[in-house]
């Protein structure tokens, strides 16, 4: 009994090391949630500039980094947005404190020269346009992602949305350039007096196999 | 003098509230990189099941959740994936402790009556064949993100690929289902001597811009 102790001890305190503490786990994953309600406490620039700078240093194929953000945060701003929001997320984008448009640039593959110097990486993606928009709309995603964990690290409570005409948004905000819109999210401290019941989620079993 | 002091003090003390620690934030963004060498220290079962049940918990569409993950870590499920691979790809991968391929199910919408119980989301969906494909590989890469930064939030490190032929990894590890392979992820614990310097990122202001 007492060797079985001590191994499981041993093994705790491996684990431990390497693990992030379990608060931080909390936050990020277990009790996050997509707030949908806002408190009036604003967001400065200065905190959206660094969970840019969090969730530049992901991981993307090449380091191809074709993440582009529209910060959305006066009036004149929401009000260039609502009208291409689907009806269920007008109240909460024109509430929220900031809405960020998370999008793509197509011609991402310019500035492999300077982000991927080691190799003739632009040449790989010039002129193979099937190749460019599925790297840019797999990248821009996974920052996308990395973006929503960023800003729950710092402090922030987010309400991603993918609810409204990307066109729109794109002719507005994008006019004129190879950038496009992926998805929306809201941006502030959350009301958690506004918060709808979890959603079930998968048994890890159902999402995953082994082989 | 002492009132700025007071101030600034007072802020900071508000921002450590709601950020997690610093050392969490190192080990998830700042320091964590894309491995390409692996220890020899294994990697659980139990471990890898951690990782999907905090990815898992991230937000998508509709709680739309289509993530699925193969975890090869036999030496006959790697010899499965091997034709697949790029070139520069196989002898990392070879030599990973667990690869992991980041897959989404696009019959995911046959789920939602259970993981989305408070509105008819499937008819969203049935029938609408781009919609359906546009849900799934958003959200599937969204969630194959989080389940990268879960990973480094268990201590583990990752080596994301996308170097290789999806319709080849689908033939083998997907046959007769409606999942389709998105990229692979290396899994354990790199060796810090065989990692390449960094390569750069683009300014905050080169990503994000405001109005």
């Amino acid at each position: 009994m007492q060797a079985a102790a001590t191994l499981k001890k041993t093994k705790e305190t491996i684990i431990r090391e390497d693990r992030i503490d379990e608060a931080a786990i909390d936050q990020l994953f277990r009790e996050a949630r997509t707030h949908n309600g806002w408190q009036a406490r604003p967001v400065s620039d200065e905190l959206l500039r660094e969970v840019v700078d969090l969730a530049k240093m992901g991981p993307t194929s090449a380091n191809a980094s074709p993440l582009r953000v529209v910060f959305v945060r006066t009036p004149e701003g929401k009000e260039r947005l609502k009208p291409a929001l689907s009806p269920g997320n007008v109240e909460k984008t024109m509430a929220a404190p900031v809405t960020a448009i998370i999008g793509h640039d197509l011609a991402f593959y310019e500035l492999l020269p300077r982000l991927f110097p080691h190799a003739d990486a632009r040449a790989w993606f010039v002129g193979n346009e099937p190749f460019i928009e599925a790297t840019a709309v797999r990248n821009g995603t996974l920052q996308g992602a990395y973006f929503i964990l960023a800003a729950r690290a710092l402090g922030l409570d987010c309400g991603p949305m993918s609810g409204f005409d990307n066109a729109q948004v794109d002719a507005e905000f994008f006019a004129g350039t190879t950038i496009k819109s992926n998805f929306l999210v809201n941006l502030g401290y959350g009301d958690p007096a506004k918060l709808f019941p979890r959603s079930p989620r998968l048994d890890a079993d159902e999402i995953a196999r082994f082989v």
